[in-house]
């Protein structure tokens, strides 16, 4: 049955990666539009590929020394470690180093599958948004999904593949680790991109010279059209590959080590994905819009219809095989969590509501009071958020026990089919970044206005996808960690010692600790290197229009590159500490302190993780909207005081919600996965 | 044995009371100076005192309603639960009871004597600094350690009171919620009060019409000097009353519930207190400054050999009786755990640092850019401080273990070393607000400028001093609280409850979820009282402004009352909400989720509290010293765009450092109190 499966599950991922390369290539064949189009188009796509170019060198050097690493110790079979007779088996080594490997691979072949086609589908958009907006939104959808089509399509290819040879989930935590390491870098990397380049553009652009957004004779114009693609495309799609792949691995190991289950059940997350890239398949089919329609219901009723049918799916398949019936409960639940976070980040961030509201309201008394309002409104977002993850952890797991299935493999599905539907919302979130490109394209080419407005409209509708989004990444990252720990913990109790994680333990307590600050200090790590590099660029741009009085004039082409080069390099040297924090800390802890100190510093990394991650991504979303409200001509409208401090919340949230916030996700599966991967070698050899 | 010491501690307490009583009436017998100083101080002592009727007001209904509700509990003996026999004994509902309101009243009476001679001492000062400075530092000085000495006093005698006549140590529980229950409303009540006059004078007296701090035509300025003394005064010292008091009980319980333990272990952290007063009183002693002293090595000497002194005076009196070994070690485990803590605020907050020249620095590239990289620094500033609380966790655990001492007892003592030195800290820190206040009198009532200039050198040394009382008090706090929970999980074993807090446990991880979001709220409702109150302060400022031209041209007095009126009624009323989630959701997730909930609970808000704490501190007092950098005359100096900026920064970090953030320790100690206390009734009736 279970061999049934996952040649079932290999096929849906081979259909789903051949409709996106099917999508790929009708995006390619659209008219570009005209040559200024097309030239403008080509310094985003050249800065793109070549900051990609340097993040994968980056990533081969990485991906490298800790392959070879994993390959040697994994080569020890630590089983019988007790009996002092270590045996070496190179080709476990060998396995989970493929593994890794593959992993970081298939990762980065749907990310540079998915800025590919965006840094094509841009000018494209822009040049049928000239026609109709029917048109143009469907371009761009498109092309976004192939971004979430790919990327479902390889991880649950590679996992079912690996799986199918080795017959072992735990040698999936390798494919799992390599696609951590990939979205760590990608993730933080493109998210510091993308806000230097912003906020430098910005601040020098529209604050200091009085030009608007996405003018040609800006410097860093470029490195910020190409901060939506590194950021906001490959980033992004990095992100929700790495938690997508680590639900499935943890739901796999704890139905591998829980005696009340059998083998079927390590093969049922891979299945349920292999649903879930359906139901994907059959929302993005009613992703349309009329003549005069909306994008923004569009992307809803995609979402919408995926989620029913993926629903009315899973039900079908337990109900028709002898599944047990906890696993419909567990999946509802996580999908009901899902759709609470949303509707959550909703209320924060829609300016129809108090909190964007009272922010723009309070900025008539200038930028601090802005900055606190929507620093407290921020804070009480992740009270619902919260709340939303607990009651989905508490019925998962009872829904489960209720029905003979291990609690917390319920915690684990729930968070499977919170991420089967990954598909369709990294689809509409891809869109975000395009439409937004295609709009500084037709700006910087000199469109028409009426490509402009009908670009803003697209744009308008990718802003709340993103927001759901972000929602969405987070309440499934904080269910996959809380699957990740458990798997954890199941892994130290394989490897024979008692797991002790009461919170009466002081070493526990200094683990959750230690844990606690790690999420606080890679945000401030992150940030920091977006205020140094925005720093340095403001300066390059401020030297460029003083050195060169042609740019403003606009007689004079400005050095694009410059900038573009200099995101990319400070971007890139800025890893090296959180990369360091997030390998080596859990390594550190684990070996010194121990695998109970270990797990408490996994419980509270995650802990202040997702209370970070939320307070971030709503809190940003929130003072971006209020900047918004106001630019809609409340309270004194553009140009007024209350306009220029409402432009204050919105940068100070730019790296909230684009860098340090979504970093976090990442951050925790990271560790997770390093503590589960180690946890052998760490329950024998530790020095507390 | 145990019946001498308890009359040794009773003695110091009533020593330090005598000693405080002596002060203050000194204080009093000093010149008041010019007529005009006498009014101008008449209008902060008037507008103080009207604030603390009213707090005090809403406390009586406070303390009437839970005492009656204490006194109705605690009359039933729930020991015979499992018997269905309960028996009623109106004794024990009482006696908790009177505890729970002496406990109140005791930190209330050295809150007003702190208060009254505060407001006595701050005209006082400013004619003594027309003379010297060495005299108006004594005096200063001097009627702050009035409230250190009452309050240290007051809180040992009612507690040895207590347990003399009751001889159980959990009904101390009572006296140190009573404690809390004050420390709440007072603390939240008074930084909202302080913010609230302190921004909206500064952003429309200093912004918008650009008049000097603490001139008299501003309508906010008497608001913004009463909120140094009901915020920085009474609000801070009931603060440290209510960590005192906790660590003491929680440490009595702790003694009376290990079998390990004799009754001296029970009244073991008097002595320790007692011998933190006599140090203290040592201490004061060197607190002096010549001609051309200066203000901030002084009261650093006097910290210095408080500690010195103590430590010395623990370990004769350890090794002269027959008390463990452990508890030396354990209480200089305290003691180091705060000195790093405030070294950790030094580096963060001083001007010849890296964090706040970088503040400063990029101030020039705007607000937005000081806020980043602010709150960045502040984020990072919790690594060394946790990595601190941390260390000094285990250690005091192990040395305590080590000899034969339970070690948890181990971690209460080395909170109760670190709070025993209280009596000289607060000292200390109620000397601030004084100075500031007598600057502002010297302003107001035209003195000449080098009297200015004289507090304002008494003024940096007091910032200084308050930035290590908050880095001091925090960590107290971490360790009072872990404490205190395991006190809790005491109590809990003792109703004859299995206790079971792992991480493993779903049931005790929702419980951590809803704790961890539990202090983010607390600060966003604070936060938002503030700038609620500001926003219609300013409203009425600029009113006055504009309704009698008069005002600002000199002609006319503004209408402070309104201001003052304004600030009290808004910050009580604002209240509501934080003391009910104080109060309420512990006793909600207790008796619906049950005590396992409840414990996780209590973890995840001592969590983010202690984190939250300690960012909102250090940042505040970043943003804070980088406006002085610049205001020093870096980067372009006052009125330049960089001190702008940095003004911003400066008013977003009031309400951190000084409404939500020491707000935090109070609320995870009242919430922990409760629990405690009303753990029997939880483990004998809870829904799950």
């Amino acid at each position: 049955m279970d061999k049934f499966w996952l040649y079932l599950s290999i096929g849906a991922s081979i259909l789903s990666i051949g409709v996106a390369l099917y999508l790929f290539f009708w995006v390619k064949k659209q008219p570009e539009g005209s040559p200024k189009a097309k030239e403008v188009a080509s310094w985003i796509r050249d800065g793109s590929r070549t900051y990609l170019k340097r993040l994968y060198r980056t990533l081969i050097l990485v991906v490298v020394i800790l392959g070879f690493l994993i390959a040697i110790v994994f080569s020890f079979d630590l089983s019988k470690i007790s009996t002092s007779q270590v045996a070496v088996v190179p080709i476990n080594g060998l396995v989970m180093s493929v593994s890794f490997i593959l992993g970081a691979l298939c990762s980065a072949i749907a990310g540079y599958l998915g800025m590919s086609v965006a840094v094509e589908a841009n000018v494209r958009t822009a040049t049928a948004a000239n026609e109709s907006i029917n048109k143009a939104f469907r371009l761009s959808f498109y092309a976004g999904s192939v971004m979430g089509l790919a990327m479902v399509g390889l991880a649950v290819f590679g996992m079912s593949m690996i799986f199918l040879i080795t017959k072992d989930a735990e040698s999936i935590l390798g494919f799992s680790f390599g696609a951590s390491t990939l979205a760590l870098l990608a993730k933080a990397g493109g998210g510091i991109y993308t806000k230097t380049a912003d906020i430098a553009a910005d601040l020098v652009g529209k604050v200091e010279v009085g030009i608007p957004e996405d003018d040609p004779r800006n410097p860093a114009v470029v490195a910020d059209n190409v901060g939506d693609n590194v950021g906001d495309v490959a980033g992004m799609g990095a992100d929700i590959f790495d938690s997508y792949v680590a639900a499935v691995v943890a739901v796999m190991i704890l139905g591998a080590s829980s005696a009340r289950l059998g083998l079927n059940y390590v093969v049922l997350p891979l299945i349920i994905c292999s649903l879930g890239i359906l139901a994907s398949l059959i929302g993005i089919q009613f992703v349309r819009v009329g003549k005069n329609g909306k994008p923004g219901p569009a992307l809803n009723r995609g979402t919408v219809i995926t989620t029913i049918s993926f629903a009315v799916m899973v039900s079908a398949f337990v109900l028709a095989t002898s599944v047990n019936l906890g696993v419909i409960w567990a999946t509802i639940t996580g999908l009901g969590a899902g759709v609470i976070i949303g509707i959550t980040s909703d209320y924060f961030t829609s300016d129809d509501r108090k909190p964007v509201f009272r922010t723009a309201e309070v900025s008539q008394s200038g930028a601090a009071i802005n900055i606190i309002t929507g620093f407290s409104y921020g804070l009480a977002s992740i009270v619902p958020s919260v709340i939303g993850i607990a009651v989905a952890t508490l019925l998962a797991y009872y829904l489960a026990e209720v029905n003979g299935l291990a609690g917390i493999y319920g915690i684990g599905i729930s968070a499977v089919g919170m991420l089967s539907i990954s598909g369709m919302i990294v689809s509409a979130d891809a869109y975000g970044p395009i439409v937004d490109n295609a709009r500084g394209i037709a700006e910087m080419s000199g469109m028409d206005h009426h490509v402009i407005e009908t670009t803003d409209v697209l744009d308008a509708a990718g802003n709340t996808a993103k927001a759901i989004t972000k929602g969405f990444s987070i309440s499934a990252a904080a269910l996959t960690v809380l699957a990740l720990f458990a798997a954890y913990a199941e892994v130290v109790t394989a490897s024979g010692l008692q797991v002790n994680m009461s919170l009466r333990e002081p070493i526990v307590v200094v683990g959750i600790l230690l844990g606690l600050m790690t999420p606080p200090l890679f945000s401030a790590l992150t940030m920091l290197s977006v205020t140094e590099n925005a720093f340095a660029m403001i300066e390059e741009i401020r030297r460029q229009f003083r050195e060169r009085p042609g740019i403003l004039a606009g007689t004079e082409t400005p050095d694009y590159d410059a900038c573009v080069d200099m995101a990319a390099k400070g971007s890139l040297s800025s890893l090296l500490w959180p990369a360091l924090i997030a390998v080596g800390l859990p390594l550190l802890i684990g070996f010194v302190l121990g695998p109970n100190a270990l797990g408490g510093f996994l419980g509270g990394s995650i802990f202040t993780g997702v209370i970070f991650a939320l307070f971030m991504a709503n809190g940003g979303g929130l003072w971006d909207n209020a900047k918004k409200y106001i630019e809609a001509g409340n309270f004194g409208g553009p140009g007024s005081d209350a306009h220029k401090a409402s432009v204050v919340g919105d940068t100070v949230g730019d790296p909230f919600k684009d860098t340090a916030g979504p970093s976090l996700n990442t951050l925790i599966t990271v560790m997770s996965l390093v503590a589960s991967l180690f946890a052998p070698l760490i329950a024998a050899f530790h020095l507390f």
